[in-house]
């Protein structure tokens, strides 16, 4: 582990970050995560979300809190609008990795942030889902996501946002896909 | 429009589910949504997105009030566990998007629901995300999602989360990912 004299940059303890990584190099089973959601219906389209216990570093971990979220769709699709639609919970998601990358990537290479802010627009089509074309697909089209930086210099900036695309695990499962299972117990 | 004798079912207003299918029909423009959320960076890993505008139905259209949510990693990912982590948000939406169709589907059907509740669990190494392994991919290597269904009978109910599944639109998006862009002000 390689101290330094500020350790914590950009809110980022780099000393506990490269220990992190020292340990799993070490022993990669460190790296088997199992993350999980629990959702119960409410009425209509709306629904909420529990995420409290998941499973990391061999052993059961949980949250310091149960975190609640509700989704539900808005009037103009039939909802009572007690909260955002799922899809626009994936333009958080992809968010949300994004900027963790860049201030993790930033206090590693030693680089200043003094803002990161984004806007993420995702196009989608409804014929899709309502059952009214077979051409459209039912999720998004396209998903356009917009940073705004500032701190250290324009280049170093900019290659620190690709480097967080580069390994960003949100980034990685919208555009590339991943295997869903659906097991259904009825009765 | 059909109306029936108890157009409200499962908390769904068929009658309005109805009539708006029946209005994209007749005007498909009305079908095209374009959905977003702001994200600040706060500290380390810890950021907040809010979701309160969209487009849709040929207007702009705002949520009831602006949903904010905080996403973080945990200490053991040297975070400060202010919010759940980014990826732990797909799971969620994928469960409230699935959900909320079966609602939808089965009041369409006129089948009866007293409980949907589910279990969406994630598998992730995080050896790709660490940089330690370049033959793992960041993202989840799979997705588990174990529903619990119950109302009607038992095979009307297997058909309703499987035809929710056809109409998911972030069933989709996680299984068969999106062209995403990323654009970047640095300075």
């Amino acid at each position: 582990m390689t101290t330094t004299e500020n350790p914590v940059r950009n809110g980022v303890d780099t000393a506990t970050l490269f220990a992190t990584i020292d340990a799993v190099k070490a022993d990669p089973d460190l790296a088997k995560f199992q993350f999980r959601a629990t959702n119960r219906w409410i009425s209509g389209t709306h629904n909420e979300s529990t995420i409290h216990h998941y499973h990391g570093a061999k052993q059961e971990m949980t949250h310091r809190e149960p975190f609640r979220f509700d989704a539900d769709h808005p009037p103009v699709l039939v909802g009572t609008d007690n909260g955002p639609t799922p899809v626009e919970y994936l333009l958080h998601a992809l968010a949300a990795c994004l900027t963790a990358g860049i201030a993790n990537v930033a206090a590693a290479r030693g680089i200043a942030l003094t803002e990161v802010s984004s806007t993420v627009e995702g196009d989608i089509d409804l014929m899709g889902i309502l059952g009214l074309s077979d051409r459209v697909r039912n999720g998004y089209q396209q998903i356009k996501v917009s940073f705004v930086v500032r701190g250290d210099d324009p280049e170093k900036l900019r290659s620190v946002v690709e480097q967080s695309r580069r390994r960003s695990a949100v980034f990685d499962v919208l555009t590339n896909g991943v295997p869903v299972s659906i097991d259904v117990d009825a009765g």
